[in-house]
């Protein structure tokens, strides 16, 4: 028999830790302990027309609502519906892990009404609680998955169950609903849940458990930073302390696999499945801001270097191997073969985003850019219905990567909630002052650490020509740093500040920071420098070799077969010494500056000669050759592209 | 209850089809209709001190005697034994297709006879023939995986079950002792499993069958040619018929993987299982030289074509991918990464071998040498107790791909019977004449189709230097044409016969045939032309672009550590400017030309420099680069090695 949840709340079986974060009805993130920089509420920023608009505009007008269809036509919100029903009709559907799909679905939609509010969406999101609430057991428990039949299995399948990944997601979602709307319903039921593991899990006597999908960790760290309430964050340490090896008899290979089981600090690179592993890393860092452990924080930082230097291609993707989705070796980082899933991608985004807030190091959001830009933009088309599971560097036509449903939908939804929560990823706040990290039009409504409100707008023709306005309004005038992001490929930027040049470096890939007494209406005026480079990577990347992207400010390029009739991409190479000219934006992709660069074609076609031989093969027929942002690939539909070309005269 | 197996014989119950093959006792090859190349047996060639016999003598002296030994120690002949105990003692051991690990072993140790008479390993192998068929049931079904509680699952699990294909190695088995001894009992036993077969399988109303690990295929076009008896041959005709792909519920999936149960000459490219694919079409192209079907035909030389110009290692090895150990797409030779299993180097040669027969033209010999020199030779260590299952084009120290045994040990037993059967593939005769298909110390003495007695001597430095003399000596002077392969890479080739200089062109990747009378002790003098070069692959090839790799006569060389202290070998480049200058034997690999030139080494180390920038990385410091052949990898410990390295100023 089921209690309603009514009854127990009335019963008083929930306990709640503190009150407080009720009553201080703090519906933002709160400040973490060791972190430098701090986050702004996603509704403290305002994109304005531009390219950052277009795209969160289609995705809370488009790709919500029709993934909410799909959701909807695949049985994911019924797998909960039929929960309440005596005949528990119809059956479930799907994959053990599709709770958590809709949970991202609502903290998309939940972030969406801090950008745009919707009176009927917010009853949608309702409702929906109140479905999935229905189906949550008296004590908390609350899965689709693991009922009737398969109720016996619960916790015997912690490796491959995902138990732990939906309740995480569906903290998330809670958190994110919260914060938006002060509702606090959905967030109850996902604590409820983790009262229930609190009571009945843990170090021995209890019951052991094991994060078999990262994910966990980065919600309770947020639960603790919402509630206040410090058992949460403790829970987290127990799943990253690795004392549960022996009772959970994991195998060596899953505790590589997983990124979980062993004691965090231990981890001395990144391996197993990307997201999991990008995940616990994001948690782990989670863990730093808020207790500032000095061993993981040499973990993350280890593994940051290991990623940075030796597992990241040039997109920002992540995740080299289709096999268990997994990283590869270092510099195993093949193109077509890439697997680089759109969660993984987006995984290494909150990974650098962490390490940017715990130190500031504008390296971080090099990073952070790389991947938003890249690798997860192009994770969803311009027209916001079709999605990438991989974002492969180079693809055949054939190879339809963009759809719009996925048995294992986790990407689009991620996408989303990426997307409609994005303005919280362009600002922060420091003790000390502000900090802009991207560029586009936008607006920040938010204060000063000291409590003074502050604007600042942005205008700009980011990111597609350099010129940047900033006007800084603080309430009054007030002392404090404004820390400009210098991005990496802007090799020379130059800043003015009421019309007077800032004097001294301003260096690439580096924070400016400007400490001086700014009065409401100061203009601060950048203009970066977008040159269009080739961009070359490691010898050691061995499918790099002798060969070039090209960059256009953040945006990597792609050869798609669409703009180059009558060439083969894959048989056409750059010359060095050839211009490379940016083109005026025209009809698709929308407002993108396409790039034109001389190159050679191979003739006749190499398909057709022999596999070694000896005596290179050079390309010898002139042709121009046409690039578009990599994020655009197969948006006018399916095409030949790649992105990395070789490159004759270049250097090598 | 179980029948002796003799009573069976003398109750008639086992049906032979025809005596014939038993009367005419032809312990050898049978020619095959359609061939235009016949085999010599293994008896007929005698190696002399040289490369090869080194090989053949470590492998019959030492690799077989401690294979069997570990064959023992793993439990697979207890595997049989203990099917003839009433306590079934001890367990079975080993994965479910161990028995054709025994049977590859025998099958290597019958040819041997042939090579090296030895009663004590005759006397082995009958023992070993004893313990087999006493293992095998009065059905004549023999297997001792699915026996016992795994009895009900015969023929339950035939994409996996791996059955058929140990039939396959016990016909293989049987053949090779058959034809070494004129012994038959072996053969007879797999005869008995095949007329099980025959009686209850095939097209409806009988039971339906696939070769979910394609073998049996070619096992039976041999046992056709052995026993003349041609419902061997349909038997295989009905393996590749893929009739049966509605009984047995086969997915589209298991078509690629298994490259079995679709109708063959609807294969297009060479997918799925390396091996398996292999076999198949090696089986098929068996099917082609002894019916002339113009379908397959067709099938195996698209799919040749496919092998030669998309998907085969520079040494020969086959295989891109480790997850299910399958082909990749096309170009897809990733080098570190490679896969490229013994086993599907050894398949590449037979189906290299298969169409030399059918055509004789060069370019398959070609490969059959590439793979041959290279990637099978690398498989076993020079001191013959040490295996690849992966031969990679590249590999750090710790990826220990040389050892004693495998769990999967299929690939130790065929790199044995492929060198102890060695000599049949450096001749062959045609209606025309006689044919030298590669050049070692070696005797060949056997006869002209004509039934002339022939001898050839040849007397060579090869592989390590190109001087060679073949003392042509028929029985009597007799017209025939004396076929001599021109290899592709000796670019200029000097021959001579009794003398006198052969006019006209002498063309690399030929046959040179000479049509004459020969008169016994006639001498032919070849000088082929060992300079060592740079190769290059099509710039498809993604990792091999702007690189080299170097190659002397039929070798592929490596970069390994051990030669050249101080210097990373994945972090050093060839100049193209440098010459590549031949080094006299060292001590080890013994006996090997080693290959020096001047290189360039990437100061400072690759791996602290960033993964990407706007300028490529070019090496600076000057270094001599010592190459060894690609087979000797490891062979004096673990150590980096890589066969292609970027090569500056190459002509890329």
């Amino acid at each position: 028999m089921r209690m309603p949840i009514l009854a127990l709340f009335a019963s008083g079986m929930l306990c709640f830790a503190q009150p407080s974060w009720r009553e201080e009805g703090l519906l933002h993130l709160q400040k973490s302990p060791q972190a430098r920089l701090h986050p702004v509420p996603v509704r403290a920023v305002q994109f304005q027309t531009g390219f950052w608009k277009t795209r969160q505009d289609v995705t809370i007008e488009r790709s919500m609502p029709t993934l909410l269809e799909l959701l909807e036509q695949n049985g994911i919100v019924d797998n909960f519906r039929r929960l309440a029903r005596p005949d528990r009709q119809p059956p479930r559907r799907g994959p053990l892990y599709t709770d958590s799909d809709l949970y991202k679905w609502m903290e998309a939609a939940a972030w969406s009404l801090q950008v745009k509010p919707d009176p009927k969406l917010e009853a949608t999101l309702d409702q929906l609680t109140d479905t999935i609430l229905a189906a949550q057991e008296p004590s908390g428990y609350l899965n689709t998955w693991f009922v009737e039949e398969r109720a016996p299995l619960r916790w015997q399948q912690q490796v491959s169950g995902h138990e732990l990944y939906c309740l995480g997601h569906l903290l998330q979602a809670g958190i994110a609903y919260y914060r938006s709307t002060g509702k606090r319903k959905l967030l109850d039921g996902g604590i409820r849940f983790v009262e229930y593991l609190l009571r009945d899990f843990g170090p021995a006597p209890k019951r052991p458990l094991l994060t078999g999908h990262p994910e966990l960790e980065l919600a309770l760290a947020e639960l603790h930073r919402t509630t206040g309430d410090r058992r949460y964050l403790d829970l987290a340490a127990y799943l990253f302390s690795g004392i549960e090896r022996e009772r959970l008899k994991l195998r060596e290979r899953d505790l590589v696999y997983l990124f979980s089981g062993k004691p965090f600090p231990e981890r001395t690179r990144f391996e197993g499945h990307a997201v999991r592993a990008l995940y616990a890393a994001t948690g782990a860092a989670d863990y730093v801001l808020e207790t500032g452990d000095g061993a993981f924080r040499d973990t993350i930082l280890r593994l940051w270097e290991d990623l940075a230097l030796r597992k990241l291609y040039v997109t920002g993707g992540v995740g080299s191997r289709a096999a268990g989705e997994t990283f590869g070796d270092p510099y195993e980082l093949p193109n077509l073969q890439a697997y680089t899933e759109s969660c993984a991608a987006i995984a290494g985004m909150l990974f650098n985003q962490r390490l940017l807030h715990l130190t500031g190091e504008a390296k971080y959001a090099d990073l952070m850019e790389r991947a938003l830009y890249n690798g997860i933009c192009s994770g969803m088309s311009s027209s916001g219905d079709l999605y990438c599971y991989r974002n492969p560097l180079a693809a055949p036509a054939s190879d339809r990567i963009r759809n719009p449903w996925y048995t294992t939908t986790c990407c689009p939804p991620n996408l989303q909630r990426t997307f409609a929560a994005l303005g919280a990823y362009f600002f922060s706040t420091s003790q000390d002052g502000v900090w802009v990290h991207f560029y586009d039009n936008a607006t920040l409504d938010w204060k000063l650490e000291s409590g003074t409100p502050l604007r600042l707008s942005i205008k700009t023709s980011m990111p597609w020509q350099g010129e940047t306005e900033i006007t800084v309004a603080p309430q009054k005038e007030e002392e404090f740093t404004l820390h400009l992001r210098i991005p990496s490929w802007s090799l020379s930027t130059s800043v003015e500040i009421n019309g007077r040049r800032v004097g001294g470096p301003v260096r690439p890939n580096e924070y400016l920071a400007w400490k001086r007494l700014w009065r409401p209406g100061d203009r601060v005026r950048l203009v970066f420098d977008l040159t269009p480079r080739r961009v070359f990577a490691n010898p050691r990347v061995a499918e790099d070799y002798g060969k070039a992207a090209l960059q256009r400010g953040p945006f990597i390029y792609c050869l798609e077969s669409t703009d180059n009739p009558g060439i083969s991409v894959f048989e056409a190479a750059l010359a060095g010494g050839s211009a490379i000219r940016s083109l005026p934006p025209a009809a698709a992709p929308a407002g993108a500056v396409r790039l034109q660069a001389g190159g050679l074609a191979y003739s006749p076609p190499l398909g057709q000669r022999p596999l070694y031989g000896f005596q290179p093969v050079t390309p010898l027929k002139p042709v121009t050759l046409t690039f578009i942002p990599y994020y655009a690939f197969h948006d006018r539909g399916p095409a030949d592209y790649t992105v990395w070309l070789p490159c004759l005269n270049c250097g090598w």
